[in-house]
């Protein structure tokens, strides 16, 4: 563990080998504000890739480790070991590897989906728990400024009661079939026993739910959902759209799709109350859009004098010095360093009703998928997501 | 009837007495292209309102009929009597109206929704049909050029096989209690009795459901409903949202609302197809945005030389000289002028087969009503609205 | 003229024959509020041209004039003679056919350039003035509902003292060499004789100018131009910029094109005050951008509540709803038969500050033209523009 | 110096101590590629602050200097003494500092304008030369990858010969007083002494000109500016715009401001040739706007596989993830890693004609405030820039 009081905390990575972007997004977010010094990691399956991968980050060779349970046992045993390991693998991988850490106490970032059921993502939960060890879920998008200016509106009751949520992450990148043309990323997204069946729901599906949960503060309390396949021969779904009804009977929306034709990136979410409305989209994020009842427009920027402090603090450069994705990043990466200082050094948590998600989010997002996926199965009816029923019976 | 051969029609008009804005509407668009004299009317039924609006107008006093029953008859029998009469009431009264002139063989444009039901609207169709009269219903936003070329691109098969369509009018016009405040038009629109109580489907949801047919082509095979009313003692449904099959499988979704808070208008498609996608908006009318598989956008506007003939042939000015939602209004009526001459002078009927829609629209448009409110009854079960039954049976 | 105290006005038109595009639009401005009856007119210099134009609208045989003196005259002579004359025909006649017409009485509507000189801009304002003919120029641009707004707005101070002005008409619809190809528009707007050598300045420059005068409220006080020839082998200068002083040193730039590379229209105006600043662009004519000294952004939309009377008085349909060209055209056309009832009725004339420009504005058009092209010739020097000169002077 | 065949390479900084949101920006983007380890520095001119921000940096003790020139001698004296120095104070102490560095053949860092006048400017480059050292100026947005792709259509000929440039940095950070209100960097910045008269000119007028001097590759000929102050009692100009020739003949404008009244930003570019135009604009930096000349407008996103390599090569995230500022930095920062490390191991520098900005840049940029006051000085009288004096000498 990082010494005590100390600013800079100890990280491991397992995955983002060569070609593996999101691993090496991590490490770009981790770098911005100087949190995290990568030490350890086991850089993908390959022996000597990672070793390559270690040399470049200037991580030592007795810390880049061929086996995850190696890692772990050697890490939690050294006084320098890591604060906190990074998992970005495939899917089916992540219950086992987060697990690793966690039954050691170390605080593990995790992928999303979390895992591949919802009984797994809810041991990591507990496991998480009972050693006293963070788990958070890099739904980043919720690290947005302008995300955190919305979520902090509607609290405070800026839009009034909310009426309608809409929200989509309607990605074109697999539009075509990438997976035939040995596209890596394409390759596992769309293999069932990697990515599940329902492979768009977990992989763009549980960023849209969770921005939704995390702006509005709604639960999903039923939902309806229907599952496509747009690209021909594709052997998981591709596309999905989802009909909920969230806490107090409120009416949303949300699509998900890896083959809308020509999006580039296409997360947006709306959010209606009864005093004015809201749009966030990812592709211009350090904008948000509000309207008012009478029907004017006003568009608030990353860096006005006059956001919320939630926002403010989440701003690196002046008014008009957009920010993007990996200043996102970043940001979740400087909430869970307070959270992971504070637990190191025994001092008290942040108290922020905005900050990172955690394992319950991821939890919550794999019980989504379910549901969603249930509800295809019986020709759209209506489903009770295991969190909603959970909480009926609590 | 208009003399043989002559470019002007004799018009006729029920309703838009003063305050009534659709009337109004109805007439800067006959007057755009010069196609329509306006001549004979019932503005409304109060007698002393009907009578100055006909002054204003310059419509002969014999020709401000107080009763429809009259006008129909009268105007039939002139020799000099309309070729065609706007109805621009209410809902509750489209059906007697309209059939009244039908009946003498005149040509009528009415409103949406066509009928408070779809028998009556089916009557309609039937009564135009036998006495060779045309039905025209102005959902005239498929009139813009840029909804043209983008109905053509489909044709075309200029983005591929269709994958997916998503279609809004989600206006914010009575995201309040207008209709407790004296609101003419939200006093009708939130009476069950007179608007229905899916109302905003009626009103909002058939522009939108006419606007996904008419770009594609396609039809709706069976859908799944909600109605929510979101302000507060309103009588009538004021959102609601609808997933669809089209044929072929393609699945879409529909949003129609009058509550949603801070939109201005609303109305907004977009179509996905496996070679690329479009986007139209109406408060942007005369652009259109296409995607490529790539992922790069381009913008088409109304008056570029690129554009196919359907869309070129509504432009009245030079590139980059915007035309309205008038001009759009104005397009249906010249669409409809040259059939109504065709008729007239027993020549041929223009080919077109993007052009005004009609009395089957106008149907359609009533089962899609029914067959979301039978859905929302069922909880949101599937239920495949009448036209497509018909079609199996067929 | 037209019957005391009737609505509609009768009224000719000079040029607008068949593909001169000028004439219809002015036509269906004139047609859209039902102000007008074109009832005589000589459309263009080929006689049956002419007379199939006359046909096609409606124009007694009788009315249909071979020669603008025989029009003038007769007209003159009728009782129910023309009240106005539209002047819609190259920059070379029309000097000599609106005095034609005002020396008769007759008000007239003559497009911008007023003429090819200063000299003959001001003898048509002082014929007007002693014939008590209203002459009127169209530039419509000020009619747009959100141009009223923003001279409102700047009236009332809710931008604060004005501290700078950016505007440009900088179209690309001359960028090629279209006067090769027998365009026929192309042919005379770039020929010297014509359009004179500043061509591009006479035709969009005084349309930006025009604005930024309409909306500041502020007047040229001296100015420095450069011109330029951007399409090999053209006659006349297709490109101009211009910097400005305005009324209290007030600095502006002003661009001016017809080859301004794929641009569609390109009429944009930011004005900077000391509390605020806006900024219209006539490609999206229905909405206002204002922002404020925090930095926020907020958009007025043609048709809210909101809105100042000289904005909301010219809107035709909702909320949402757009108005395009065509309708800003209109609004001209309405603002101008308000005075010409009232001279014919002798009634008071409206009183508005805001309406549509005259003679006086065609006058400072011509000669900001010829201070431009003074400038040039003297390598940008500063130069007083005679209606600055003259004020200096009184 | 770093190791030979080191990725890592060392760096110091001048100036950044705490409220220096300059300095913070410098090292966000120095971190997030990992190319820099900052291991040396004076963090401004306060003992005790520059102490607590290198202590918060974990710079070593022994490395925090208080005086530069103790720096420059210690740093030159060490093994592994720093590579390279960031220099990021105000504008009147940048000779000095970047001397001091460079004498000692350490290479600089040097934030614009590069010093007050041109004459120390040359001879920055000059020592530099002498010395062998790399003298980097960030005018950073040049490395926007859509900057980089602009700048690579030019040269490939894909808008044909350039016709007209329209460039701006017009802010609105200072359009009140703020420097009454203690605001430190309006402070200096409006302090003629520290920042110069025609400070806004050197400030963000050089960001523009370079800007367009590097999508272009055209040099200015000759130049005609204007200054103004617009915030009463303003002791600097705080806006300014100029009209300029470039090679060939080829007019172009710059607007810089301070001033702008609600503007975020406000840098912006426009290029328009003989075959199509380009539009660019910093707050919406990963777009890059393209129109034909038949008027379509495609809009490129960073992250397209279309893009030139120049673009994709500055691309971290995928298609749609937007990078803003502090990744355009960082992209100056890695191009500059480059040269570093091929100079510090005498390997070839890498051929990029589409690089950082170095002293050049940062001397023509001094010699262009300097044109801009002294035409300016003599009533926007046209003055040649020194460089092009230069070259017409040469």
């Amino acid at each position: 563990m990082s010494a005590p009081n100390s600013r800079q905390l100890v990280a491991g990575m397992v995955g983002g080998g060569p070609g593996a972007d999101i691993g090496k997004t991590h490490r770009y977010a981790m770098r911005l504000d100087g949190h995290y010094d990568l030490r350890a990691g086991s850089f993908g399956r390959d022996r000597s890739n990672s070793r390559q991968v270690a040399v470049e980050l200037g991580v030592a060779a007795d810390r880049n480790y061929a086996d995850v349970a190696e890692m772990a046992a050697a890490e939690a045993a050294r006084e320098d070991g890591v604060d906190v390991v990074v998992i970005a693998t495939p899917n089916d991988s992540h219950f086992q590897l987060a697990k690793a850490f966690l039954d050691k106490g170390i605080s593990v970032v995790c992928e999303k989906p979390l895992t591949q059921d919802s009984a797994t993502a809810a041991e990591l939960v507990r496991v998480a728990d009972q050693n006293h060890a963070i788990l958070a879920v890099p739904h980043c998008y919720s690290a947005y400024a302008m995300v955190r200016q919305a979520a902090r509106m509607v609290r405070k009751g800026e839009l009034g009661a909310i009426r309608f949520v809409d929200v989509e992450h309607a990605s074109g990148w697999a539009a075509t079939p990438l997976e035939e043309l040995g596209h890596k990323q394409a390759g596992w997204r769309t293999n069932p026993d990697i990515a599940g069946f329902p492979s768009v729901v977990g992989d763009l599906g549980t960023h849209a739910f969770h921005l939704l949960r995390y702006i509005t503060g709604l639960e999903a309390e039923r939902l309806s959902g229907r599952l496509q396949t747009f690209v021909p021969n594709r052997r998981v779904f591709d596309n999905a759209t989802v009909e909920l009804e969230l806490t107090g009977n409120v009416p949303a929306r949300l699509w998900a799709s890896m083959a809308a034709t020509g999006h580039n990136h296409g997360l947006r979410i709306r959010v209606y109350g009864e005093k004015g409305s809201l749009e966030w989209l990812h592709e211009d994020p350090h904008h948000l859009k509000v309207q008012d009842l009478a029907g004017a427009t006003t568009i608030l920027t990353h860096g006005l004098s006059t956001l919320h402090d939630d926002a403010s603090r989440l701003t690196r450069v002046g008014l008009g010095h957009p920010e993007g994705f990996l200043e996102a990043f970043a940001n979740f990466y400087s909430d869970l360093a307070e959270s992971l200082r504070a637990r190191r050094d025994s001092t008290p948590l942040p108290e922020r009703d905005l900050s990172f998600p955690t394992g319950i989010d991821g939890l919550v997002g794999v019980q989504f998928v379910e549901a969603v996926a249930a509800s295809h199965n019986d020709d759209s009816a209506w489903k009770v997501p295991a969190f909603a029923l959970e909480k009926a019976v609590a």
